[in-house]
């Protein structure tokens, strides 16, 4: 068999599924250089890794993410962790001569997102990569195919809506996502990231400028004991909720095109609306992850009378990673979106060639991040920051 | 002002106030060389149809619907009752040297149809029209158009539903629509008549056979007073329901397609879903009522990755009848519908050229419910029959 | 037959067609203790307001629309003219103790717009309304009783767009509605005065602060004679655009909830996408004025399992104006807002009571668009100010 | 760890990926009392097995698929080959003591299928199971306990199609599933078993009688050397094509329903359109394939004016298999059908359970397809034919 990729994963909670998903499939859908191995996944309860173990197909499990490091035979560190841990790990992971992939947002400071980057670019003879899964779903990179030869033709608006309701129910408790030590922001980094990498990666546009307004509907919530119903008073039982329930933006983007951008966990009935429409001098695309299967284009170049907003269904197997999946009609799901990443991180790394989105690009994402945060405490329009040069 | 067409309307319950609306409308929105005038409406209640004419327009209104073929001053006579009357009223009207807009089904059997239709190919200097106005639905016009310029290719499949549901209520009354002498048939009649004449007009192609059965779900109801509370005793206040609620259909084309016809009034949810999706060799066409402004078409002449069925929103300014109209994306409704009709009517008298649905087309509609009742009754196979020669 | 109420209206291009479709249709539809009566229509040319007043149905005509006024057989002015000339008709019309009906948006400056709210507000006898004819589609009227009875509980999210794409191409003219003198200014004026409307009025909530982005695209564009073919040298054809292509802006509402609305000409593809989300703590309603039929629901109420955005097909007779029209599932058109809108204004002027939107809430919209603006200009949050109040 | 279920596969085409990747997974996504082992994959071809057995995950493979059910350490042969070899394959299996899970069509003839329930209904300590993927799709579960709870009432219409367009093409080869003697049946039996067996499923209600047609639109086609470019003469190159490439239904069920039934591969643009249509008193539900995580529900039982079709995201954790996959929102795809059906298979093997469909179940299917070819063939109804009882 072909050599091997050998994994080390820490955290294995949600994203953890969905990367150890990845993991044990890329291999059986893909012909690829190197054989991914679940080596061994590190989290912070013993018995909970030990179970999450069995039950994801790792072979060996750890309390201490740092033996993961200190191993000879683990070649990749894949962070699916909360974001407060991403730069240790990642520093750690890299400086020990390994590659790294690691779940957006890339951290939750610009400050740890610029020394991450540049300890990748720094780094000799491994790659990092950051977990912008919706990248790779089908439609989206037909979506980019299309934009980049020019069926669109020139960029005037972007419209891009993440939107989500967990949490509309005020008794909902106190989750580590709703903390901004943790979590570094609410939905702006969490789902908010998700769509301005998306409309950077499909447009080849940068946000330029921003004007921003976030806002908390409900402002404390449960502990997460509390909602358990372990708690004995009422009045210790809430907690502060330290991040925004959802971000609004408009932007101007670089190439000249005009946005708006909105992230909530407050729409009610929209369980992982990611929508992004693009309207351009030529044609225009419209994306919608609750139908991840399909595109819709917009072209207008076809005679007037038969123009129309069209279906594609993404299953053909000319359509991009369609061709290791089913005949066309039949669909595929989420988790093919980590499938799809591992598989491109496996072909770069095997081919010499720095994946993508690098955590230079991921940088790039926390730097829009900032320049919204900075916007809405300000109500100022804000200008996204350059990157600083890597040392 | 340019010379007039003089109307006179027989029946002003649903279809003539749809008729009303479209002789008050027709020269407002097309430029056309004669103008409508409505003369006079004819019912059979005084106090209604005077009513009736006060509300809709009518100039003039009479209990008697001869006096206005006696009339010297009417040109066409409009004929909106149920089928029942048509063949009486209709070759009245002919004889008498008038003008006839008829309303489908032509008749309640295929023998008065035969004899209407005879009468119109004979009738020297008027025009005989049959109201199947679903062929005027602009999206349905351009259906036909791309079908006639081959964007489709050969025609495999018809697959067309009528589906309503306002008497799945089983205490819903008997109406005149549930009874055979009046009515004729029930869903097939009614609703399936227009697929039939529908899918006929935009394939170009007509049935050749049929298999089909027909179900009457509730077979008593309440008679129409006893609903309305005027009933003293319970077992006299039902009665039965002498037609089909729902007539499903298999058909061969003559062109080789094959298809499925049905026609219901109790598929619940479902309002006026009239629709129908052709399959070709190189396409395909999907109509719905329900969107009436729209026509998907899948054009399998494109390049592969970029097929998909696209929502052609049909109201530009190069769209079928759309001219008269408002800016693109404004549309239009029901009643437009009627307005096309009288339109192409005016259009076909004032240039002395047969206007079409002709009653011969309508006779041909005839002969295939015709053929289905034959087969729901017998389980067979049934041949359409020919027309018999207009002597 | 019913008492009259005799109008006036002046202009008779697009909104006049349209306005002009609502008279001739409303006492037909609807049962109203006042019959229009369509006296006369002005307009600056002489033979193109001859051939309106017949193809559009007045029974006299005028180059003077004082004559209107000074007439004492016209009840009510109808102004269908570009925005410049609102204040000055209006103002007269009261003055003479007409009724007015105004197209919106009501004036081209807040200045204006005070002033005529302030003649409406001191007009005795009769009253003033502003067309904002969206808030007359059944689906529109229907999400406001929804939101009323407290179906999508406290509003959490407001999600508008008006979309269209007429002058995507940069050859198309530079026509009266690209120029600010005329116009008062481009998609923020023309459509997005709607959605501010619509929003406020569907919510029951006022745009409290704003920030603001506008952009045109196109700075330039051919004269409407050279485009026209009749230029003689290139560097005079083209003149500057001085209104926006488009308006993006951010809101606050005054109950607590956050918004974004977009307003543009440059949407490839959407016609007439006027297009509203609310998203509530307990459901959410979208409505899509190219699928004007239709409402969509999401009822967090129902059991979770069953949860989902509806399609309510908005055509039954329990619908709000609905009765007045055919079966269910037989939709209506764009024109029937405004015969909606006239049958309001009817049964309003004939029981006493202010018809709404009055010119006071038009103004409120006014001062909305000038937060934009200013907010735009400055790249500031602006608050929309308070009205003054009428003297 | 838990107790083993040992899996010996025969046949790796399309069917064997699929299942493989269910067998690979469904551990990793549901606690289950057995764990899934691949022990080993037969097929024809040396090269093309060994090559399948590295590629899906298989411990082991062989030519000899005898030599699998001679093994000691396999407790399941799941039988993915075409449906001439269902039947040997089956009986041997079952006669050694192994369970069985069998693709679908279960035979190619009712006398196979016959046989074949008959030896699952004798086998002692082993259980048989058809593999009808789309009952495990989440949102066709649904449908079932929406159904079953009465949320529709009685049940008026059934209107299912299963509409592919991968043979539109007359160039497209004579591959072995357009000849009958390997795959006893076209459209029929491919995907029509498909619709006949959810419909039944859904609502319960058996079909009874069938009229039926069936087409073949292209009548020879090239063989696949031909069209693989290998063929030196013209004539030798086309074969007949000796199944069906549409068949279509009305059917009579056994509730009282009504049915119409079409499976075709020639409807362009349709790429796996299975689609289930149900009408009852109360209610309506909708299920397209193409977009396999939504159900639509009309519920007549909501107050009128709010009815409408809606579309749940069948994506909650209370939703029937989702629990074990991602947040709401994020769908699932065509694999996930066969993990829910080996896990079913898995725990009805662990608790002595019948799996269903059964091969009774299937039997039942196939006693269906044969009245649907008997009537095809005399143009006359056929009645479905009871099964015989197992001796």
């Amino acid at each position: 068999m072909s050599e091997q990729l050998r994994v080390g994963m820490v955290g294995y909670a949600f994203m953890g599924a969905a990367h150890s998903q990845a993991w044990r499939t890329v291999n059986h859908a893909f012909d690829l250089p190197l054989s991914a191995r679940m080596t061994a996944v590190a989290g912070r309860s013993s018995g909970a890794v030990a179970a999450a173990a069995a039950k994801l197909g790792w072979a060996e499990h750890t309390t201490d993410w740092r033996s993961l490091i200190d191993r000879d035979d683990i070649d990749l560190i894949d962070i699916c962790t909360p974001g407060d841990t991403h730069r240790e790990i990642a520093l750690a992971a890299l400086a020990a001569g390994k590659h790294v992939l690691c779940e957006k947002p890339l951290a939750n400071t610009v400050a740890e997102a610029q020394e991450m980057a540049a300890a990748a670019a720094n780094a000799r003879g491994v790659f990092a990569m950051c977990g912008f899964n919706y990248r790779r779903v089908p439609a989206v990179a037909l979506m980019r195919e299309l934009v980049t030869a020019g069926r669109i033709g020139k960029l005037h608006h972007v419209r891009a809506t993440y939107l989500q309701d967990w949490i509309v129910d005020p008794e909902f408790p106190l989750v580590w996502r709703l903390q901004k030590d943790v979590a570094g922001s609410g939905a702006l980094g969490d789902i908010g990231a998700h769509i301005v990498d998306l409309t950077q990666f499909v447009t080849g546009q940068s946000i330029a400028a921003v004007s921003a307004l976030t806002e908390t509907f409900v402002k404390s919530r449960p502990l997460p004991s509390a909602s358990a119903g372990l708690s004995a008073s009422g009045s210790s039982s809430y907690g502060e909720v330290t991040v925004d329930d959802a971000a609004l933006f408009l932007a101007r983007l670089d190439g000249g095109a005009v946005a708006t951008y909105e992230a909530t966990r407050f729409a009610t009935g929209r369980k992982n609306a990611l929508r992004v429409e693009l309207n351009g001098s030529l044609g225009s695309l419209v994306f919608d992850f609750e139908r991840m299967n399909e595109l819709s284009f917009y072209d207008g170049a076809l005679p007037p009378e038969e123009q129309g907003f069209s279906t594609i269904l993404v299953t053909e197997p000319n359509h991009p990673y369609m061709s290791a999946w089913w005949p066309a009609g039949h669909g595929i799901g989420y988790e093919h979106t980590f499938t799809h990443e591992v598989r491109d991180l496996i072909e770069a790394i095997a081919t010499g060639t720095q994946p993508t989105p690098s955590f230079a690009d991921a940088l790039q994402v926390q730097l829009v991040l900032d320049a919204v945060s900075r916007s809405a405490e300000s109500s100022q329009w804000c200008e996204v920051k350059p990157a600083l040069e890597p040392v």
